[in-house]
């Protein structure tokens, strides 16, 4: 695979000159017009040690408009990052919308230096790169263009490469002891990169070797790489455009469907609590919650727990059952409303990411990515293709979760049709719960059908053996509230 | 001071009940009014051990809107905290505008915790309490409401709860070790808060004294305390309208001035370098820059340098002399555009403290909080109230960093008038530039006397010890960037 970037190819100054002529404006401007698009470039600079990788991040920040750049390198990490899935840090980095990220280091570092130090098993390695895929596939379904450019030396070109830094002493802080060390690896460290990129190398995603002997060459390929990959995309958003002109897309519509026998109809809502049970069982649950709670602090373990249900089935009392057992230093509640615009401008799952809670932590999400395949698809806010593809990528983040040993408890409180008329009607009587009921709630209860075969495709995709979903029996508020302390005790015991 | 507080108030359950019932849906009331206004209101919760601070939390929690509210514990600090000024951690917790953000624990513990330990004297507990009262001001100023709950108890009170919450199983784990070893110093840490108290008690900031002994009496007061803050604010606002709505206020205008003679006509804008010279020295304080930067590194110095400077002065080739002297791991370019919504949503320094580097590291500012007294004041976006608050509120800010270690360089590029003309017509005129040179150049070009004037006052109020500005000279670019370079290079030196 590599041999092809060991050619010898370089370019004269004037070669260079003649064509960066042509390629700086065209960048900047391509640039430019991308900046009115919803489309995030990702350029991911990798590759062998010594490559001149620090000196093309440089270039592209020089070519490209600085305001509009943003480079992240992939170092050290911090204990807030430690804390959490390895993928938080990746995702806290990403661009938004109509700016180009530079990842200088990026996800595929750590795995590839791990295998080849040996640390890992090359099926370890695949895992790794089959979730790097799965998450280049999400940023592009998304919209995003994904610029990776390997870097690569011959043997002989590395080794010569090192030594000319190291003896200029204006340059040899750049050569690391690592350097050498990787150096003497080097077989070891092609035949891992090549199994790593190729297990990547997808349509949406394509590598692009660069020779790397030449700076010259190397930066120039870079440049014109990047240049026609966000052009391809403007010709393609162009091309969409004057389609949906032609024929314009039929509007996306609200689902009607008539649900038939879904799970929920398992639900027992006859499930109820005297007052006398209530008031024992809540208690005991409780002062339970509140010894794991600190238990799972003093182990590290974190912990999430989403909270979805019917307008009025009861999630908010509920959570304050929940929180009333906690130290409000323990936990963080998260109400999932509309996303601000920093969040708009990232792929839908950021706004979660962020979140996550660190080691002890609990964050409670009132709400959550479910809004995707719940009202997003039932009111045709996301598109189906959008919708359906949400349930990989959600048992992806969850399962990433579980990894890192977050306990996650997923909790949906059902109510019958004719419990939540009871209860809005209620609400309209009391003064200060009136603020719960809107028109929206009104309307929403129209959909029920609808929702209920949105719920049913929910749980049966996405109900997990290391995230399963908790139907709650919320007729009975009592019932449903000890269900809950209950359950979050019995996955927290389960974890510690 | 506190014995206003230990008046044996209490309250019978049927009168909390009567209270509550009232209580409850004006407090929502007042929550859902303030969510279109443009003021985040800050309830902090502070006060003796035991003295169920953490139920009042839980309590605003169930009586607020859920949706509306944030909680922030103050407990165990980060490393990406401590490697930053202290003041860091609570600029990222403050509450967006419209929100409640409920601060249990706050920028006072730590420093009245030191104080009662005796690991602080008396005076640096006094400069640390006006630290606060600053901020405070300065979150008033910007149109927050701020609620400071000081919950209460007697030796006798605190013993006795203490007592009772250790002999119970379900709360006994609320009381820690450290809260036994508080109460030994209760005279002490009495007079220690009676004194943080005393200097941080502003009218936009008062205390509020509560008997903490009665739970029922503590929580209604704590509610009925925020539910009046929140009020005044309403009706203030409410009076603010119809005022301007009899007498509109000016619009704001922009400010013509003649400037006369100002600092920037001292520096000495001939000052040349040849092309050898520039090369020569160019290589000389960057390769010293390189060096000198890895040393921060290693010792944890951060840097922050912010560019200013006159349309086409050159600020962003002369940022790149700067990083290309860098490794892309070191720093990181924040350039400074039009605010995001959550941005927009916070005091306008906040933008700039969510950037400050870590340990080490180092941001460049392109653009940086020097808006407000430049863009802002000229073309009237900003008060003048605000505008001429801004200088202490930047010193501060400034002095923050210095404190906390961070080497701060402040750079104004400077070139003639002339100067800028033959610049924007030679943009216009190259391909790759044009999108440099826009309408508002031009516009920004005839306010040349009034930011002059500004510009004049900005270096009087801000150029301190701990953050001089340094004038660039800058018609001649090769001159421009070695002297920016080598400043880097000097102020590092004197900090390692």
């Amino acid at each position: 695979m590599f041999e092809a970037a060991e050619l010898g190819q370089k370019l004269t100054k004037a070669q260079y000159d003649a064509e960066l002529a042509r390629l700086r404006p065209a960048l900047l401007e391509a640039h430019f017009a991308l900046k009115d698009t919803k489309v995030p470039v990702i350029v991911i600079v990798s590759g062998a040690d010594g490559a001149g990788k620090g000196e093309v991040v440089h270039r592209l920040n020089e070519w490209l408009d600085p305001r509009g750049v943003d480079t992240q390198a992939f170092w050290q990490t911090s204990d807030e990052e430690r804390e959490r899935p390895r993928w938080w840090r990746f995702w806290r980095s990403l661009p938004a919308r109509g700016r180009v990220g530079i990842l200088f280091g990026s996800w595929y570092s750590e795995p590839i230096i791990r295998r080849v130090y040996g640390e890992i098993k090359a099926s370890k390695l695949d895992t790794e790169m089959d979730r790097v895929a799965f998450f280049e596939k999400m940023l592009a379904d998304d919209g995003a263009v994904i610029v990776k450019l390997w870097f690569h030396l011959s043997k002989k070109a590395q080794r010569r490469r090192l030594k000319d830094l190291e003896s200029d002493p204006k340059t040899h802080w750049r050569v690391l002891p690592s350097d050498w060390k990787h150096f003497k690896l080097y077989d070891k460290f092609t035949e891992v990169s090549e199994r790593a990129l190729r297990r990547t190398d997808a349509g949406h995603a394509p590598w692009h070797l660069i020779e790397a002997a030449d700076r010259r060459f190397r930066e120039l390929t870079a440049g014109k790489l990047l240049l026609q990959a966000i052009e391809r995309k403007l010709r393609e958003l162009e091309k969409a455009k004057a389609v949906s002109a032609a024929v314009p897309p039929p509007k996306p519509a609200r689902v009607r469907t008539k649900a038939g026998i879904t799970i929920l109809d398992h639900v027992n809502l006859t499930q109820r609590l005297t007052d006398q049970k209530y008031e024992a069982q809540l208690e005991k649950w409780q002062s339970r919650l509140t010894r794991l709670t600190w238990a799972a602090w003093e182990k590290k373990i974190a912990s999430v727990a989403l909270f979805e249900g019917w307008d009025a089935a009861g999630k908010g009392s509920a959570i304050r059952r929940v929180t009333a057992a906690m130290d409000p230093r323990l936990y963080r509640i998260v109400p999932i409303a509309a996303p601000t615009d920093e969040e708009r401008a990232r792929h839908y799952l950021w706004r979660f990411w962020r979140h996550l809670p660190r080691a002890g932590m609990t964050t409670i999400f009132d709400r959550s990515w479910y809004g995707r395949v719940l009202v997003e698809r039932v009111e045709g806010f996301a598109r189906e293709d959008e919708w359906k593809r949400s349930f990989l990528e959600i048992n992806d983040f969850e399962e990433q979760m579980a990894e890192s040993g977050i306990v996650v408890s997923k909790f949906w409180v059902h109510i019958s049709k004719d419990e939540q008329l009871r209860r809005f009607k209620q609400r309209e009587e009391i003064a200060f719960k009136r603020y719960k009921i809107t028109a929206e709630d009104w309307r929403n209860r129209e959909q029920w059908d609808a929702y209920k075969a949105a719920i049913n495709d929910m749980v049966a995709h996405t109900s997990t053996e290391f995230a399963p979903w908790t139907l709650v029996a919320g007729n009975d508020k009592k019932f449903a509230r000890v269900q809950i302390v209950k359950t979050l005790c019995q996955h927290l015991e389960a974890a510690l």
